[in-house]
């Protein structure tokens, strides 16, 4: 009796939770420290002080009606304030309160900007491979997912780009750095992208919005730099997530970046409100939003996911494994030998190891290592992934 | 560019925004203590002590990463344990983990529970005079809103129950106690109630799940006491939020409960958390979570409400308006002089009273004014009220 639209995902969600059920099964065969768990997204470094600080600050010092009360539903005015200033800054942009919408993480934003923008069949364009949730949110709203292809460095290519773009495309979804392959699409990446954009709202008549999704922002290494989308396209929106920035993932707190040049302006932003009203989200939760004003310069510590970062491609490549140096996020994605994706994983399991098929992410022939996960637990597992890679040669 | 059916909000959102600005040109022209604001439902009465100390335990002594990291969609177990447990303290039911869905607010809760339930066309039955939400969460998954109209009272009349009923009817939503009314429904009221449900289940062969949206359980006056619905009909789900009860309204927490008597419990619950994954809520934000289950008991001064009610009530019923006497939340619904409530409403505004119209709440005819305010602006209040009523003598 539940919804016709629910019941694959409920049997798509028994497969992952077999997955997991397994897991927790070979943990209590083989004891918790022998199982090697690289599936999960969630950041293994703790929050800075400078969050529990705020935290205690704001409850010994804010009135608790303000603290934990309604407000604005974009969110309240002095913390949009607080961030727009901050984004002006760090990007050298001019935004102010009324270009920042606070979400439920970077989900919420991403929902709340497809309800304001999608007519049911309008198409959204995303970048293969991308994180799953995408085909989801876009389903939400009745809109079609269209996947470009990508190139082998799994950047956006003006060419194929511009094969997945349609008269119907509504939007564009780009992740950077990108989760799954951690990838950083550069300043010359995304002047291309642009250039590919303006041209179709031209050959189409309508404008083309670009949702960055960008939680991983600010988890770069080697010196990289990820370009501030507005810069380079006025019709963008970028989505933004304290989640792994401040290793706040259970929160759900972001924003959305709604410029003034955006196509529509004024209707998209007052819509995107609405939208964060009518979907149930009301506002952003308030303390968080307020704790984060207060934390605009803090970051976890990055060294240690860099160290991860280097001993697993140093040793995995090491083993004649293929990848991509990742440049940011803390996903590595791997080539699976032989090309079957589900099949390495499988064959991983036997040696405890825990790994995602690329296939969930649009990606087969891949599979997804996350290494935000005790450094300890990856010197634990190489072992095991020489064992792995033993078994294909 | 924003989506069509976005439009029709953006528009009527305008209305209501000109009507805020037009309360802050009044605050500026007469002063803020001279204008009477009785149209929002945001708490006026502090958070009860135990909130705080609470939030500054959880900081001090729990992992940060167990407090602000990713858990499961549904929330943590032991949250969910602790609540099922207070639950059945409560109310005598016997509920565990597997019963309670950790949600973004009650909003947050009825989103995830329609789009779990509602097939394109599906009928969802509301009884009017309704929070108009409803019928936007209602329209986001395609469903059909169909008003149930209530006795002179605003209770449900099992005749006009049966009349709304058809065999689309997917679900029934009520509000107890009820905004804007501030009615209470009685045990006897919900008997009547699930009898007609049942006996429709019968005739058109399929489950109608009651949803009980209950943020103003705890705010309840002169002893009367609240059913707890699982007990009257099997197939119900609570929808409960800690907005009103602990005057969080900004934090968005509350619960959905799923009891295993519910037809297809196993599909509803396992699809209502994909439901909150997939919406992009996630999950509850982690923080609260843990804080409501360290203050199960826990309650704000509803004296303070009581005395607000008690002293407006006596006067306006002096002053010759009519209107019941709310035993529940923190509105009272008052009979709009001549029967025009919009024309009440500007009328109203003329003396520097702000009311909400009822046709917002699909009943037209009378006005609510929400008493979550301060006490001394009520007695302030009170010679504009007497203005009021005398303009219409």
């Amino acid at each position: 009796m539940i919804a016709k639209s629910m019941v694959d995902y409920v049997n798509g969600s028994s497969v992952i939770r077999a997955m997991f059920e397994e897991g927790n099964k070979m943990a209590k065969m083989y004891g918790a420290e022998n199982v090697y768990d690289f599936s999960l997204g969630n950041p293994s470094v703790e929050p800075p002080k400078a969050v529990g600080e705020a935290m205690r600050y704001i409850l010994q010092e804010e009135k608790p009606n303000l603290v934990h009360g309604y407000m604005n539903n974009a969110g309240y005015e002095d913390v949009r304030d607080a961030i727009a200033n901050s984004i002006n800054q760090k990007f050298d942009t001019s935004f102010n309160a009324n270009n920042i919408l606070m979400t439920v993480g970077a989900a919420g934003g991403l929902n709340v900007i497809l309800k304001t923008l999608l007519d049911p069949e309008d198409e959204v364009v995303v970048f293969a491979p991308f994180f799953g949730e995408y085909a989801n949110y876009i389903k939400n709203y009745g809109g079609v997912m269209k996947v470009a292809k990508t190139t082998e460095d799994f950047l956006p290519d003006p060419e194929l780009t511009k094969e997945a773009i349609t008269e119907k495309t509504k939007a564009v979804i780009i992740n950077n750095p990108n989760n799954p392959t951690g990838v950083v699409y550069s300043e010359e990446d995304i002047i291309k992208l642009a250039d590919v954009l303006r041209e179709c709202e031209k050959e189409y008549g309508h404008a083309i919005y670009l949702i960055g999704d960008e939680p991983y922002r600010e988890l770069v290494y080697d010196g990289v730099t990820v370009p501030y989308l507005t810069k380079y396209y006025e019709d963008t929106i970028v989505g933004y997530s304290y989640s792994k920035s401040l290793s706040l993932p259970g929160e759900r707190i972001g924003y959305l970046v709604i410029p003034n040049e955006v196509d529509d302006y004024e209707n998209v932003f007052q819509a995107a409100g609405i939208a964060n009203r009518i979907l149930g989200f009301v506002n952003a939760p308030s303390l968080l939003q307020r704790t984060v004003a207060r934390c605009l310069d803090a970051e976890v510590d990055i060294d240690t996911y860099n160290k991860n970062r280097e001993l697993l491609y140093t040793e995995l490549t090491a083993l004649g494994f293929e990848c991509i140096k990742p440049q940011g996020a803390f996903y590595m994605f791997v080539k699976a030998p032989g090309g079957d994706d589900k099949e390495f994983v499988k064959k991983a399991k036997e040696f405890n190891l825990l790994l995602v098929p690329g296939s969930t992410f649009h990606g087969p022939g891949y599979v997804r290592i996350a290494y935000c996960v005790d450094y300890d637990m990856i010197k634990r597992a190489l072992p095991a992934f020489e064992k792995l890679a033993k078994s294909y040669s």
